[in-house]
């Protein structure tokens, strides 16, 4: 196998873009890409998405965005794993460059969310879960996480207010990202104010979905040119894993065992432990979601993750600092974006280049995306 | 690179499938394919569908699959090509072995499009031509071939009774496939009464659509063990390429640039030219793109493709059988699964199983599945 290292980045501002349509931003952020990388061509073009077919009437984005973006006759298609699209297109390119079928590969993430109204979106949303076993039965995907976070409370005796850390740290770290779509501080005082949407999850849990794409290209580590100047970032680890797609087929709910699974594939293949690990772009897609991310990833024994939200380790100085860009909270959650924004973010701290929210020395770096409630789970460590 | 060999293969019927939901299509196709191939086991599940976001309200079919056959915690994600998203979970099942990513791999194609009306399903269809440039104009999926048809006719002097011979011997190749959706021969005569659906392109032109599903399983060639027993069927080449998603913007629109540039690659892998195939499965969604194929692949001379089924080329005694049985005009086109149909059915070529509608010593075969106009065209070269 081939060692792969990524060699340009590109993203879009992550907001109500209503201005940018479905293939501009794909093209913006990949042709970003294309000029960090100093490249203008590619083999082959992997998008990642998840509802373009029925929020923006288009699917067969593979061909929509290398025609777009002028990398017409390469080969392009289209991956999706609900909220983990994006990293579902990196294991691609990552895969498609290390197998030798392709020399220099897009992995671009997109999503253009706010062409449908609200409630389309939540049904649209809803269609990572099961259709038949949950939401057939009415349960959104903020219905499902309230149920997780319920139990978990319920199980290792945390009260609300202890999540509020994660969502104070990652509004903090927004704002010096140009790229975020909140640049609004909050505090523990206005996280307790926040309007409940499924108790307990508040909207200050909630991570906001929105427009925005992100982009890196990957080629043999080999063919790095010595000539590129600044860092080269190497994948040093990737593993991949699923759950059951229905939470109620879990015994234990308040455990994400695919991401134990995958980073544990991750670490094996990067030589590292979490100790080794310098930041963390996790999920936060809800707070839970943050808590038991550490957990499973083993940064907090089980049912302690909370613990490092309110010591301050998930701090920029902190031992593991998270959602350093802001994360999906603060940075925001264009769902089959997202993992190509926490890739390209992991990328700009081990380069040296996280301005106003650097991670010193940081030299090894761990992105983790998720799809569904936790049934798909994918995890990439990078390291200069 | 590694090489990869396909030890198992299995299939539904294409049908209206009224009493099979989308996930038991796909489990029913993996637990044949992996009972054929002796494993119960895999490392990682493929999932290529186009379009059950919209017509079964259900994403995130990689876990939803997964879960299904009792393939919890492997990886899995879904790949979409729009027509060739089977073949696409087949390249990605290809690169994942390839790359030692992953040692086991299942590739599956899922459609089941009989839960939607058919005005929504036409709907559905066009979102693998261009929403703003093509589909919001009110350009079916027929109409785009209708336009090519016409103008290759145009082109090169050939009469809509030329292309008879395509879907006469797919019907008649189709009687001996248990899976087929049709079991009725079809002659000159009745292709000639059918009804127009858009001018020129009739109903004995155009492939019907279907619910099914079909699947492979892929390993490292030397990991196949010496006791298998039967031929050993390896993945020699393999080739994807695009061209604009809208027809308008090609110069050329009744040359398949894409069929040309992905088999040139496959090709060149396998170390053979288009003399050495002994089978082709080609996309005859529509009789147009089976002429359009040949001449693409190098079967037949610019603007000659129909001499070939005059002559009788492409009966199973001929140069080049394709459609060996069915194709997508009689076996069906279930959008996301006849790529992998189509492996499937090579497979089945080169163990000598394909009962009925054998290819005497058929060792090299080769399958092209196209999505979109012809914008999305992956290509696979398989031998013993």
């Amino acid at each position: 196998m081939r060692e792969v290292a990524i060699i340009g980045i590109g993203q879009t501002k992550v907001d109500e873009l209503w201005g940018k349509s479905l293939r501009e931003l794909a093209g913006d952020a990949s042709l970003a890409a294309l000029h960090d990388a100093g490249l203008d061509r590619v083999d082959a073009v992997y998008v990642g998405n998840m509802m373009s077919g029925s929020a923006n009437q288009q699917l067969h984005l593979g061909a929509y965005v290398a025609d777009w973006i002028g990398m017409r006759y390469s080969e392009a298609f289209h991956t999706e794993a609900a909220c983990s699209s994006g990293a579902a297109s990196f294991r691609t390119a990552l895969m498609a460059v290390a197998s030798g079928e392709v020399d220099t590969a897009l992995a671009v993430g997109v999503e253009k969310m706010t062409d449908s109204p609200g409630d389309e979106i939540t049904s649209q949303l809803a269609t990572a879960a099961d259709a038949e076993w949950e939401a057939g039965q009415g349960l959104s995907f903020v219905a499902l996480n309230a149920l997780i976070m319920r139990r978990y409370m319920h199980e290792y005796g945390w009260k609300k207010e202890d999540f509020a850390g994660f969502s104070v740290n990652a509004h903090a770290n927004a704002m010096a990202n140009p790229f975020a779509r909140f640049h609004e501080p909050i505090t523990a005082e206005s996280y307790a104010k926040a309007p409940m949407i499924a108790d307990p999850i508040n909207l200050m849990d909630a991570s906001a979905i929105g427009d925005g794409a992100a982009a890196a290209i990957l080629v043999p580590l080999n063919r790095v040119r010595s000539s590129a100047g600044g860092r080269i970032v190497i994948v040093a680890g990737s593993g991949a894993a699923t759950d059951t797609i229905a939470i109620d087929q879990r015994s234990e709910p308040t455990w994400l065992k695919a991401a134990y699974l995958s980073s544990k594939m991750a670490y094996e293949q990067a030589g590292v432990t979490p100790q080794d690990i310098d930041l963390f772009e996790l999920h936060d897609a809800f707070s839970i979601m943050a808590a038991l991310s550490l957990e499973a990833n083993g940064f907090a024994e089980r049912g302690k993750g909370p613990q490092l939200a309110l010591d301050g380790e998930i701090l920029l100085s902190g031992r593991i600092p998270v959602a350093t860009r802001g994360g999906l909270k603060a940075r925001g959650h264009p769902v089959g974006a997202t993992g190509m924004y926490q890739i390209v973010e992991v990328v700009q701290q081990l380069r040296g280049e996280a301005v106003g929210s650097q991670v010193e020395k940081a030299r090894v770096g761990m992105a983790q995306n998720i799809g569904g409630s936790g049934s798909n789970i994918i995890t990439h460590i990078l390291r200069i």
